[in-house]
């Protein structure tokens, strides 16, 4: 009864506030030209911004960043060469343009202006009502103009990408002709384009440099890059005759100067110790001319991919290469990224090995942890997001570590074409106790060694577990697990030390399960899906009608099935025991999602562009 | 190499920042006590309050409140009759002390203190950094201490309990000593309980009531209450003979003084026409005395549940009673419930109904939406949130409704013991439109008829799609569906015009499908289930060996088997049309997850504890 006075309609209260916050803009806005003035003066030194990449394939955006933990926030440096009338930087899921979150400077051909925007699912931009990128400077200098701004981390703002650990891919595009609005920006029609990197970098020290180190640069000898857009090129080194054992202590990327937007990643392999010699092959890796043999320099020894600084092992250990046992044949890999297909460009760019003779106190060794390679393993067509996942049991790490345990101190995350996440988790007791590495953008065109913000410890009895998430939304038949570039994998190399005996410690689902599973969908279907033993499982998984109820038992068998584990000295070698019919690692107790921070009050700046003195800008 | 100057370890500053805060604290202490003073000054008018509702049985706590929907908050108003040394007033997900969110009052003897406090999942009581429950004023009045606070709707505090809609559980608790913190209180000892209300009351206008109105009172002939916590109390009422058909347009309750907190919920059904007389029983609805017939007096005419108010009927419609084809007889059921067990109370509370001879434009009716009562709808044992989910289907709607539609204005809620969860969305076109009724704190202990927020308008061809959540962790077997306590349900009676003859729109999974499942489990677990045809869904259900494998692909079974649809005029007649076996409705989109509005700024009071000046309190 006393409801009726309160279901009045009341006045909208929104003209009024608009004028106000109107007045309120003009003020801040006039605030802010005065204050961009001011923060012209400072020149930022170059230690300031560690990380370094460039943005586009022609090097005209290049950017610069520091990580301040403390502050939860990265602080960026863009060195716009040829500014037109405005750029975008930003970062989006996974490089796309549309629901990504936008720094923008854009220019009327008069003035300027700097604010946070963010795309919509259409592509279509908006201002942001928390401007989170933070101008703090605009220089002109002679190489270009400066743009400095900071982010932090998390924003609490849901229009925004949170920056986490692992991959974050970047996304940029350039304003060819002046925009009235940021609204005005047609995103379509951008020249524009995206960047990985792995914009969290850990905050380690870095160990003390023995006296006595030697280096040794693997480059490639003056190759004309390709004029195609992708080209791995492979190249064999040798080391000399009678090379004695020595650590690799730290390594580093030598790019020619001038091709840093081309070369996108380089690995260093060593060769199988079977074979007395290999070719010195100079040439693409999938030319025909590639001598077979080749294949056999799998044993990764160093890694760079693009952003990514030089490679510290921790002080207490080193990465074995020469002497008796191990092969002097080395593999360079080049990826060269040439999207504008430049011609004739020449390079000799490479890894320089930082390696020592006084051996540290422990070999470090490589660890493969995740899923075998087996068909068995099989993610449905048009799925947006399966997961595997692949199990070093307590019964395995039990055999095969040492009492003291082990120490992990890098990671490098590995799938095929259709992996979106990959994470390794340690537990113990059946709780989960810490994440070894995690990368949630994570994309198979990235896949740097990553140093870990800290070392993972791990004692016989831990459980190792490794989950991939996958996405086979353009595909119309099963993907399953195996070598092919259209099969999948779902590996963590992690890189530890003392090394041990223990080169593989993975699984996959039992076959007789998988077989009762074909048996099910047989019956529960009436379909006809043969189950004669002589049909492979592939076979058996491209044959399956893929309705939600197939693709929901799948998941709940992963989920229930014994595994067969691998725990291996070598792809060939199992360690002694009984490794069939496995039961799953039971997990009681799990990690508490993060909790993002939000910035600490005073709190972002308000939703207004912030205008530039950068005088008139012209078309060319 | 730059980054060995970024790990230096800084000094702590915890110590300085606790000195800073306590003499903050301080201050904002010594400013809060001259605000309490003078907020004692202002006496709030009761019809500020209008939603009244005991807490404890004895009626020593007495909770008035408002709802403010443009300050999304809810202002409390709470009586203390006998004020001890304090006493906890909170919510929690289902009204255990254990993770709730409490105001608490609390005196050393000497100085009383209200704070904001969570309790953990121990019951640890901690002051929250964020103080919501906002103090507004303290008032001494004879009848006892009236406390006002506020409480936004959301808090963006995850400690915080989130008010939403649907029944929330209240709980209370009185110290009966002094403490010297909060700290201090151990949440076991104390004398609490738990009261359950719709506290988010919707905000409807009240329609005008004809001038012919006229008043029925259904009430207990002065019956004294049993000295026991439970008794649900029949008594059987007889309308005039020829009494011709009416328009009920509203009820309310009528509760006898004094008698407040042990009437739990009321109501009145219609007995069936088929019968021309009843017994006229007067006793408890369980006792061995009571006539059979009585159970054919279950169409509901008025419900009431404790903290309800007044029920109007849409200005466009009214429930029909009276006149050829209706039963005469009406039973009124009383569930009293009185835990402290006072003997010879006596109570005449029941339904005051109101209705007019004036036909109103349309009769209104009631539709029961959900779940067919078989068995073939089951819940493994064990379970926290399960999920079953009912289908009244496109293809019903499109026979049975109006081209106009039908309107939705009320519902009820209905589950057995092991609901926690229910849910009811509107479908058209595969596109999830509008919520119908929503209870995420569901309890079949509080089963109101609700007044929707806003009128729902269903059309031929749209869906509804009621989904409830179950627990059955207190479990060993299998819960089916069907008519025993012990058994499930799941359903949404709504309330509706105009009037039509579709009674019941509610869906099972297909009996054929099942069978599969009961098949498919038999030979993965190469377990010996009978299968034979002489035994029962539930015994099936009961033999089934509930491991994670099973589980799953019953979800999945419910979540693709194609359904038996009831479309129905009454129980046992349905529309013309194939039923069985018919698809699952497809949802391409669902409705997206409300966001919590954060409290605007100026933001919540600080972490302290505000002083109250109620003088020195004793004990008895």
């Amino acid at each position: 009864r006393m409801q009726s006075s309160r279901s009045k309609p009341c006045s909208c209260p929104s003209l009024k506030l608009r004028e106000v916050a109107s007045m309120y803009f003009t003020m801040v806005a006039a605030f802010l030209v005065i204050l961009v003035v001011a923060l012209q003066g400072s020149v930022p030194r170059e230690s300031d911004f560690p990380y370094k990449v460039p943005l586009d394939p022609q090097g005209l955006l290049e950017l610069s960043w520091n990580v301040s933990y403390p502050e939860q926030a990265v602080h960026f440096q863009l060195l716009v060469r040829e500014l037109r009338f405005g750029l975008l930087f930003g970062m989006s899921d996974r490089g796309e343009f549309e629901n990504a979150d936008l720094a923008v400077l854009w220019s009327d051909g008069h003035n300027s202006y700097f604010g946070d925007a963010w795309s919509d699912a259409k592509g279509q931009l908006h201002l942001d009502s928390q401007q989170d990128y933070q101008l703090l400077g605009a220089r002109r200098a002679p190489e270009g103009l400066y743009l400095l701004f900071r982010r932090p981390f998390s924003t609490c703002d849901p229009k925004d990408y949170l920056i986490e650990d692992g991959t974050v891919h970047l996304i940029y595009g350039i304003l060819e002709k002046p925009v009235h609005s940021l609204q005005a920006i047609n995103i379509s029609a951008l020249h524009g384009g995206l960047q990985r990197v792995q914009l969290l970098k850990p905050n380690i020290s870095i160990p003390e440099l023995p006296s006595d180190m030697k280096t040794m640069e693997i480059t490639a000898p003056d190759v004309v890059i390709p004029s195609q857009e992708t080209t791995y090129w492979c190249y064999v080194a040798e080391l000399p005759a009678g090379f004695p054992k020595h650590h690799i202590i730290m390594y580093e990327p030598v790019v020619t100067a001038g091709n840093e937007a081309l070369v996108h990643h380089m690995e260093v392999f060593q060769c199988a110790a079977e074979f007395d010699s290999f070719p010195h092959y100079n040439g693409p890796c999938d030319s025909k001319m590639k001598p077979d043999r080749l294949n056999y320099c799998r044993h990764v020894l160093a890694a760079w991919a693009m952003g990514a600084q030089a490679f510290y092992y921790p002080e207490e250990a080193g990465l074995a290469f020469g002497g008796p046992g191990s092969s002097r044949y080395l593999r360079l890999e080049i990826h060269y990224h040439n999207p504008l297909v430049f011609k004739g460009r020449r390079d000799s760019s490479g890894i320089r090995l930082y390696y020592t003779a006084t051996l540290r106190p422990y070999d470090a060794g490589i660890m493969e942890l995740g899923l075998v390679y087996t068909p068995v393993m099989a993610i449905p067509p048009g799925e947006d997001n399966f997961i595997l996942t692949g199990y070093c049991t307590d019964k395995c790490t039990q055999l095969a570590l040492p009492a003291a345990g082990i120490r992990i101190f890098a990671s490098q995350l590995h799938t095929h074409l259709a992996g979106r996440k990959v994470v390794t988790v340690l537990s113990r007791d059946g709780r989960e106790r810490q994440v070894v590495n995690a990368d949630g953008h994570y994309s198979p065109h990235f896949q740097e060694i990553r140093m870990l913000k800290e070392v993972v410890a791990v004692f016989p009895g831990d459980e190792l577990i490794t989950t991939c998430t996958y996405n086979t939304e353009d595909r119309s038949r099963a993907t399953v697990g195996g070598f092919g570039i259209l099969e999948e994998m779902c590996v963590n190399y992690v890189h530890y030390y003392p090394q041990t005996q223990l080169e593989l410690c993975k699984s996959a689902v039992d076959p007789g399960y998988l077989h009762r599973y074909f048996n099910l969908v047989n019956r529960f279907n009436d379909e006809e899906i043969c189950m004669c033993p002589q049909v492979s499982v592939p076979q058996q998984f491209y044959s399956i009608p893929w309705n939600t109820f197939n693709r929901d038992v799948l998941k709940s068998l992963y989920a229930f099935a014994p595994i067969s584990v691998h725990c291996n000295k070598s792809s060939a070698v199992r360690f002694p025991g009984e490794w069939e019919k496995q039961p799953l690692p039971s997990i009681t107790e799990r990690l508490p999602e993060p909790v993002p921070h939000c910035p600490p009050a005073p709190g972002p700046q308000p939703a207004v562009p912030v205008p530039l003195k950068l005088g008139e800008l012209r078309r060319d």
